[in-house]
């Protein structure tokens, strides 16, 4: 029988320009860990064509609490949203070892 | 204090080949946007092994009102599901800027 | 009028090392299909800087039901947990052909 709990995953896609910022946003407010995978998609600033390179895009998820998870949303929406092409979505998942997330 | 509000997230994993015609479907059915991500795997069409070609299958998302959502599913379900490999699913989550995605 | 049925969506996020051995786990435990991206990232193990390759972690997919996904938790967790950089957490999404999973 195994005990699941509930934390929030926040995922982020965004301009790969802003890994490096993004990763030391997310330690600063209390992120544990993130992954990342390279994307490509076409958002509100047009189409982002990976014909020439699939880096162009990042998908940056984190793991984390709810307070955690309102923190990093709210930064990252006053920091980039008006400057750089970026999405952020949170949903509600189950994690069996919630201490490495909070 | 953010307003946060649900949006449907659609993910769609299917072979490379389709994804012109996918994005296609997605904006003409309403979409405003997606991600797309290389990937490899196995469905019931048999392993796609990724050794030769890290290009063989395409995760899609897109976000957006449930309506959106029913009208990409049921449209890609009958124009694909017959003769390519693909597998669709729905989750709810949330977002800050819901007009970006209806 | 489509029928949406609840699955779970089981995501490991992992060392690229352990991905014949998960793909075979989740097979023997009653998975019929996964979806594999590579990725990159910070957990409790530290730093996995893709700067040298974009393959040190990946990120796999399982859709399946409730007592299938439970049995994946608990073996990768008794297995891995221990020895390797893992993090797996669940999700309850909607599909529209459930048979394939179960």
């Amino acid at each position: 029988m195994m005990i699941m709990h509930d934390v929030v995953l926040v995922t982020i896609i965004t301009e790969a320009v802003l890994e490096h910022s993004l990763i030391e946003d997310i330690g600063r407010l209390g992120g544990r860990g993130y992954t990342i995978t390279n994307a490509r998609g076409k958002g509100h600033r047009g189409v982002r064509d990976a014909g020439w390179s699939t880096d162009s895009n990042i998908r940056v998820e984190v793991l984390c609490d709810a307070k955690i998870a309102d923190a990093i949303a709210e930064h990252l929406t006053k920091t980039y949203y008006a400057d750089y092409a970026m999405t952020l979505y949170l949903s509600e998942v189950k994690v069996l070892r919630p201490k490495k997330f909070a």
